[in-house]
């Protein structure tokens, strides 16, 4: 364990090699737990600094996007040190701003971290650049055939708006960053306004290794404002060539239409909203109804609700075991004592999504958690219970973003093609079977992997794995580009765009097409893939 | 050579296994030569044959996307093997309906059937379904790791639209429908209402594929229509998960917007407008100025200026050789005598786009190809000349299509920068160069691969390879897809989407992804790429 260095926040913009600090609307964050304000005070960007970030980022991407994957690699590895070198300096920010457990902070750092570093390795190993090579024949008739390669390029400067539910892994120098600057695209991020402080801390670890490695000031820059004003300058400036984002369905929809009005629209690549289903099937129920009652809750409660893939809404199919499940998941959150959410906003928006649902008389409210009058923000854990004629005939699966679930039960396993008919694009789904429930589990997990992009077998959806066959993304409304995932190594795809180079001379063509591979790199020559392994 | 077959074109819509008689708004092919109206009359498909063709391909589709991959292959081949049984009956049929040369169709015949058989071999090959396997490790700290494996589905039913200057490549079994039935997603294909005849021929030879393979009757549909309306009530229908589109920058943005107005908006991947820039260097001027300038204008004569490939723009530097250029591109021009355009309507829009530059004072008429008042649809090929300075104040860049382009001669090298920046998006960008010109075209190649698709060197844009490393596509207006081709075996992707699978038994996965590769195929194993060669 290293000494944690002494960072002093001051409330600035990283703009390039500049700290600037801005004018506009001042914001402080919140301690959930306390309620108290945090200092230092945080100020919107204005429009002026919103250009400089932008002018500075494309001047950045000439230079930074001919890097070789060599010093790019040892640039992402920079950070990750950086990151870690920041110590209790930075836990104790993010416990501060969030109110999240150490413990998890520890993990989610770690979890940054690593995904910097498997990006550094991804970036090496070179598959990526789907190199391809087509050898020319000038023989052919009736025309001769040219001599064809293909690479990937960055599309160039990147605004990544960091997510409030974490503040590391899905924030500053997440996933997002990571893989837009594996990529070689410049990274702007906004900051979210309720964890300005770790957002700063994080902010001048990537500053730091953007100096170390002597690349441009604009390959990274940092930008505050409270509200809507800052990400929309940021989605209409020209030089932003794509959007990273991570938040609300309304925030996402937002982006996508500026997106879409610009001259030249631009991808976003929005991550929205989900309520990640779960089907027990009647095997399962009767083999362990009751330990996977607890185990949903547990799953629900991680992160007081607070993750993209919480469990929101539950299908039991009644038999055996249903009843043990309902009542072993009433005493799970009954048992779940509140815990402070991310913001104040969070949780007067959890209050109102549960009182929507408490509202409806067709839906029971199944179990409750107890209070703790000392938080500012508690998130009160809710259970509901339904049926599947109600579930049909109310929609209800709009994403309740907390310690919150529906259990919908249903009397007649007939109804499940129309229930996964009737559900909206997911980031998961989830299937509990036993053997004996495999024939009635295979047409299910058919239905399922079209509309979600992960699909969990006897797992809880909670817990994303950072590696190479992830997907964390979905059909629309989980994400707005179901081909693509935000999280594992397929995530360098989306600031990448394929070019052809034709007949090319060799001292002309990009190192990675060059006939004798200096690179060393997997590439695809005349339709066959040759691996260097 | 087999006999041709006896086809009699009868008019109808194909939907699924019926042969429907539309009564919509009725129209006829016209021999773009003659002006002669063709037989038989087509209808515009109504609403409920709409709906009907959708509900067939949404149907087909639980089954078809199942299909192996060995299924799928022998059906693409056989749709080849129904074309060329089709034999002259097809070939004069396109030369009524479009005017086009047999010696043209045969190639783009043999090109339509190439493409079918490279999309079987790329379907059996394996690596487009991008199969990964990340092994679980039950004894990790602090949380056990799952076992993760991703592979690639198809994103549901896709409608195509046809091209009208590819009546067999970009038409009812061309790239696209090649690529979407590959991917395992059913095909509804809105005919062009320039060629309706040979759609009918084509969607017949599928359909009997469709037949010989025993796949479900909604894998294929062919709907006519003379307007918009028909396009829109497919792009809108929810059953339609994706679009393939080529054709003008007014019709791709208009499905563009319906399409994310849906309910859940889907990804239409439209080819637009391009103007393929060509620069041409001193060195190479000086060269070989007269024989590149002869060049240039065999390249924007072939298809009658028809293709999206066309090179509508060239800049040259000015200095020996240029006015040989320019002199031997007016002789050639000169010398071109009027061809029959694909379609009346093309030949309006062409005339128009040649006054809108002929009535630009800064722009200098240099040539004008020779007339043919026996053509119903002549199209005469034109050259213009100008400056770059009046390129950069009157950003001349809109399409013209048709045989026309603008020489834009560069006075001051030093605008290079200048007018690569003000260009938009485009398919292809193309460089001439001597030895001598390298540096000059270093720092150019680097401009142009962020603004293009293709890039060329020494060579011309028109003629588009299809094979691996090919990319048809670019950024906007050139595509509404950058990150995606519509030519070459990745043309596959715009109808796939990823899946992870999380712990799910050997029993239960698909067959790419069990633990003994039982296809062979290529895999990522624990991020390692693992080829079979």
């Amino acid at each position: 364990m290293t000494t944690a260095p002494t960072v002093t926040l001051t409330g600035v913009n990283l703009i390039g090699n500049d700290d600037v600090a801005a004018t506009g609307t001042a914001f402080r964050a919140t301690d959930p737990a306390s309620g108290a304000a945090l200092e230092p005070v945080y100020h919107q960007a204005s429009a002026s600094d919103i250009d400089r970030v932008t002018t500075l980022a494309w001047e950045a991407f000439a230079t930074f996007r001919q890097t070789t994957f060599a010093q790019r690699a040892a640039f992402l590895e920079s950070i990750a040190d950086e990151i870690e070198a920041l110590g209790s300096t930075l836990t104790e920010r993010v416990h501060a701003e969030t109110g999240i457990p150490t413990a998890r902070i520890l993990g989610e750092t770690a979890r940054t971290t690593g995904q910097l570093r498997m990006f550094a390795d991804v970036v090496r190993e070179g598959s990526w650049t789907h190199a391809r090579l087509d050898a020319a024949d000038p023989d052919r008739a009736p025309l001769p055939k040219p001599d064809l390669r293909q690479r990937e390029v960055p599309v160039g400067p990147v605004a990544v708006f960091a997510a409030s539910n974490f503040p590391l892994a899905f924030s500053v120098a997440g996933g997002d960053t990571a893989a837009a600057l594996a990529a070689g695209a410049p990274v702007i991020v906004k900051a979210h306004p309720a964890h300005p402080g770790t957002s700063e801390l994080v902010g001048r670890a990537v500053r730091n290794a953007v100096r170390t490695h002597g690349l441009p000031e604009g390959t990274f820059g940092l930008i505050h404002g409270p509200g809507h004003e800052v990400g929309s300058a940021l989605a209409t400036d020209p030089r932003i060539r794509a959007i990273g984002f991570t938040g609300s369905r309304q925030g996402g929809l937002a982006l996508i239409s500026a997106a879409a009005a610009r001259p030249v629209p631009i991808p976003v690549y929005a991550e929205m909203s989900s309520v990640n289903p779960v089907f027990v099937l009647p095997g399962a129920l009767a083999e362990r109804g009751s330990e996977l009652g607890a185990a949903y809750i547990a799953s629900m409660n991680v992160g007081v609700g607070q993750l993209c893939t919480s469990p929101g809404l539950l299908f039991l199919v009644d038999g055996p075991g249903a009843d043990d499940f309902v009542q072993s998941a009433t005493d799970a959150v009954s048992a779940t004592v509140a815990a402070p959410m991310l913001s104040p906003a969070l949780a007067a928006a959890f209050a109102q999504g549960v009182s929507r649902v408490t509202d409806n008389t067709h839906v029971a409210v199944a179990a409750r958690g107890t209070e703790d009058s000392r938080l500012a923000c508690p998130a009160i854990a809710q259970l509901f219970v339904t049926t599947a004629e109600q579930f049909l005939a109310d929609h209800l699966q709009d994403e309740i973003f907390g310690p919150a679930s529906v259990i919908v039960r249903i009397g007649d396993a007939g109804l499940l093609t129309r229930i996964v008919e009737a559900l909206e694009g997911q980031l998961t789904a989830t299937v509990h079977a036993a053997p004996s429930d495999y024939e009635m589990a295979r047409p299910l997990l058919d239905h399922l992997e079209l509309l979600a992009g992960r699909v969990l077998f006897n797992g809880w959806p909670t817990g994303v794995e950072v590696g190479h066959a992830m997907i964390h993304g979905g059909p629309f409304p989980a994400t707005s580009a179901p081909a693509t995932t935000s999280v594992g190594s397929r995530a360098i795809e989306r600031f990448l765009r394929p070019v052809a180079y034709q007949n090319v001379p060799e001292e002309l063509l990009p190192t990675e097409l060059r006939t004798d591979n200096p690179l060393g790199i997997p590439r695809r020559i005349d339709g066959t893939l040759r691996s260097t392994d």
